[in-house]
Order: C-alpha cells, then structure tokens, then sequence
C-alpha cells in the first residue's frame, strides 16, 4: 500500500462544492505540496495557479483538459496533468479518491 | 494551523457509505494511528475495536453513544469517547471534519 513517508499533513480538510470535492493537504519530507482528496459524483470545474498533476488512485470520471475538444475517459487509475492559468472540468460517476501535486513550472 | 508532523500517510483513502464518509489514515511519529475525515450529511451507525476518541474538527451533528438514551447535539468542535466493542450513531447535518484516534485500552 502506498504511503507518504516523513510528511505533515494540515489536519483541517480542504472543502468544495458543499463537501463534494475534500482533500488535505500533505507537506512532504522535500518540501512539496501534495493533496489527496476525494471527489463524490457530481460535475466540477476547477482553475489552476501552477500546473497540477493530478493522479486518480481509483474512480470513474470524464475530464475536459483546457483546449481539449474531447473527454478523457477513466476507469479505474491513471494521471493527467493540467497547465497554470488554465480550468479543466470533470463529471465524476463514482466516489473517486485522488492524489494533486503541484511541480515547479 | 493545526498540522502532524513526521507522520505516515496511507495514499488511498477509507471509504464508507458510498464515500458520504471518508477518511485517511495517518501514522503519527510515535506510531499511534488516527484517521482524518468527513463525513457528509446522513445518518451513520460505526462499531469499534478498541476504544476511540473522536475529535469533531467542524461540523454539525448528533451522536448517540452506546448506552446513552439521548443525543448529544454538537455544533463547532467537540470531542467525545467511544468503548470499545461498542456502536454509536451519528446524524449528521453539515459537512463534518474529524479526527479519531485509537488510544491502548
């Protein structure tokens, strides 16, 4: 099982869209941002500061990637990342448990 | 901000009733575990192994212990002890952040 070694972790959570979308956020042993969250069924739009990487441990979802003209479709595990400056949006079909983390530009 | 230090974080996330609660498990420096969750409004039933002590971060909600014949109403932040081998119901009416430990019985 895969674990985050050495870190801190906010223990307040992070809230969205009513409780629909929560995470926490991970400080790890270098320094980096992680948050792992979880998103219930439902249709989200979300903006970025500085790209994002956002990795789906489990779940069934389509995104919309900013530019894209097509949905990406997930079932299961897979990673996807998302530019600074830009919104992607997602329709969340089953509780989807992710992990974000936020590389350097 | 009130965080855990030196800690271990399981990557995947506890999921319970169809993710209307979820929680995340986290392995503090001396080797105690607590959970890090939400629970999303409805009305819930957990048992316990050992003896838990709840630690309501923000929500609103009523709990039931195990032998009580009333409900405790909290509002904000609150704390409350379960026994172990024991049940107690929770309603819950707001997005509700908590973290459980699992002190020796």
């Amino acid at each position: 099982m895969s674990q985050l070694k050495n870190a801190t972790i906010v223990k307040a959570a992070n809230i969205y869209y009513d409780g629909q979308v929560t995470s926490r956020t991970v400080i790890q042993e270098d320094g980096s941002k992680v948050t792992l969250g979880i998103m219930l069924p439902g249709t989200y739009e979300f903006g970025t500061d500085g790209p994002e990487i956002m990795e789906i441990v489990s779940g069934q979802l389509k995104v919309l990637l900013p530019g894209a003209d097509t949905w990406q479709e997930i079932n299961g595990s897979a990673t996807f990342h998302v530019p600074a400056r830009s919104k992607f949006a997602l329709e969340v079909f089953s509780v989807t448990d992710y992990c974000c983390s936020y590389p350097a530009e």
